[in-house]
């Protein structure tokens, strides 16, 4: 964990409004930081409904595995999350971590097995000792409080430079509902460092399966549109629980596309803040860079032109250096592989029109980008010309605090 | 122009044979920099047998459109080549002085404009002045000698720290020939700075389209199996000519397959030495890093996997920080995309087994390994054991130097 926190990071964090039937608890394992929670558990009073989304790696994390099996049974009475170990690439080792911990916290929560979810955050290829888990899940159970977002939030970080909440409010059928979310990671990013997770928990009752949709959905355009350096964990995840009351968790009435708007805008609201959150607090980040690709000939292409730009470490590198080389960004819109055409592409940064048509815009003066490029914001449109194809990813800057952070001087 | 030299420069440079028919020459332009030649051009006696391969960037410069366009009439008078300003991104006006320095050549060097080849490197975006070049050019034509070659190698240089030289005489058909080559470039990569060019040269007498075929070939494992930064530039341009004594420039017989051999292999090395010089070079460069993936699927799988690691900003700060952090480059293999099977993995460093059937390999000790990464020549390997593709790229490390040399803190 860093002493030095984000020069992005935000001036207070949310307070988030409890929620009915759900506590939270953190405890010290000693996994790995000295003097800091690094064991999380939400607990929830009934079953919750529950949804995920996880990392696309072919080699994920054993925990990983585990919660997209218990997905299918769909309900969860628990949710345990180490930091400090990701109890990636462990083998047979790993799966038995698992195992303990789900049984671990069977006992301790008072829940089938099935109904635990488990993450884990670190570093990969060691294995995880959860000899411990037994008696800290057993603390967590007495301790946990329906206020323990804060503690939470802070007890999952692992190179981030400060913990990372949003809540929204919405209101249903005359009913005013919550949905609180935590997140924790520097990148998509780093294997033993700073995977990408996020849980959020809602006291809208909602089907599993409709969960499920309406989270796949949220995640394109906001998790899954943020890149810190392209890397991607084994063991990024997120989950979405629905702590009903247990009454109307089944009924179709709120699930209808129509009803459903508010929660929809709430879902979309606090995934994007979270995800604004762990590009903004990118390893080494200075900057939060803000990539739309418009013109091209499909969606999907525009996806692929703006990651191209946001992930290009020259690009990258000279944003860090306060630099408008749109030249950097005609490149990376070469070598994205879509069609796109060198005489009618048009690149601006803020409203500053940098390029127009295949060439330098003649009205554009230097000192007008500097200014855009000396803020901590910066957006970048890239019109491609052939299409209506679009699409908007975040990133942050490539400084030598993030050579610093993942070069690992040991000898 | 860099200062400091890489510590991965060569101790000495080879001395490169006359090639009967051509001369090198160069001049101080002016384009850029002060007080250094910045504009080279190569003279052939007789019209030259000419093949090239290209930047696959959807965006590329006016030179490379030119010499596309060239390559078809298939013979070569000459060849300008400018650093300081690639020409690239500089709509009509970039066009105007691609045809006013064919002019010029044309007239300097008494042929037709068609028969001009021109390469340009540095920043993009920026009109490219040629004014001054038709002076430049006959100053050229006056003084290019047969032992140009070492004088070229540094006109051609940008954000290269040393020149780039290689050279293999072989014998066909009773006869001994010989291949030049000079290479710039430290990267992939970056527009303003560091496209990657190649000029090759033989007076063993090949037809055009044979060379073409046999250059598209040995770039495959060699300038296409590199990468610095992922950045593909808008000017990468690799021609190789054929200086023939124009008696058998056409004659079949040497361009047959078994006779050939020999011609094949030089090239196959000239290449590699130049492509592993650009590497070696790499901005900020502190490892030279081989990263063979065996057991893939098929082929093009295994290079996607091994540029997934070579590219993995993750797995090279690693190795910048000598840190044998083999938790990454499991995180590489698996955000490839390709098909992987965590517990089959094994990864070597060297001849240092790490892992080995999805965990670490119980014997491995980090002592060993640390020693491997203290070295300058990383060599990676990793087994994917599903079945029989192969491929080896090659790359360096990402160290704060890299940061240091594309933020330009101009503000």
């Amino acid at each position: 964990m860093s002493t030095k926190v984000s020069p992005l990071a935000p001036k207070s964090y949310p307070e988030l409004h409890e929620i009915a039937g759900l506590r939270i608890g953190s405890a010290e394992a000693g996994i790995k930081y000295r003097n800091r929670r690094d064991l999380t558990a939400f607990v929830f009073d009934r079953p919750a409904a529950v949804a995920g989304v996880f990392t696309r790696s072919k080699c994920p994390s054993a925990p990983v595995d585990w919660c997209r099996r218990m997905l299918s049974a769909g309900k969860a009475r628990c949710l345990v999350v180490n930091s400090g170990n990701a109890n990636a690439f462990t083998g047979a080792k790993g799966i038995q971590s698992v195992e303990m911990t789900a049984d671990a916290a069977a006992k301790s929560f008072a829940c089938k097995r099935e109904e635990v979810f488990i993450a884990s955050t670190g570093v990969i290829g060691e294995p995880l000792d959860v000899s411990g888990f037994t008696a800290k899940l057993s603390e967590i159970a007495r301790t946990a409080r329906s206020d323990g977002w804060a503690d939470a939030a802070r007890a999952i970080m692992t190179t981030d430079t400060y913990p990372k909440l949003a809540t929204r409010s919405f209101k249903i059928g005359g009913r005013n509902y919550v949905l609180n979310g935590i997140a924790k990671g520097a990148g998509m990013i780093a294997p033993d460092l700073a995977t990408m997770l996020a849980f959020l928990a809602t006291d809208f009752p909602l089907a599993g399966p409709v969960m499920q949709k309406l989270l796949a959905t949220a995640v394109k355009g906001t998790f899954n549109a943020i890149t810190v350096d392209s890397d991607t964990s084994t063991s990024d995840t997120v989950l979405l629980f629905s702590c009903s009351d247990g009454t109307v968790a089944n009924n179709a009435g709120p699930d209808s596309t129509r009803r459903l708007g508010p929660f929809r805008r709430a879902l979309q609201e606090v995934l994007h803040e979270l995800a604004m959150h762990v590009v903004r607090d990118g390893e080494g980040a200075t900057k939060h860079v803000e990539v739309t690709v418009t013109g091209a000939t499909t969606s999907a292409s525009a996806r692929k032109i703006a990651l191209s730009i946001a992930n290009s470490p020259l690009v990258k590198t000279a944003i860090a250096g306060q630099d408008a080389n749109w030249g950097r960004i005609v490149m990376a819109v070469g070598k994205a592989g879509e069609p796109a055409d060198r005489d009618r592409l048009s690149i601006r940064f803020g409203d500053v029109s940098v390029a127009l048509g295949g060439e330098r815009d003649p009205g554009y003066r230097e000192e007008v980008a500097a200014q855009i490029m000396r803020g901590d914001f910066i957006p970048i449109t890239v019109d491609i010309g052939l299409g209506t194809g679009r699409s908007t990813v975040w990133t942050c800057d490539l400084t030598r605090e993030y050579i610093d952070i993942n070069a690992d001087y040991r000898s």
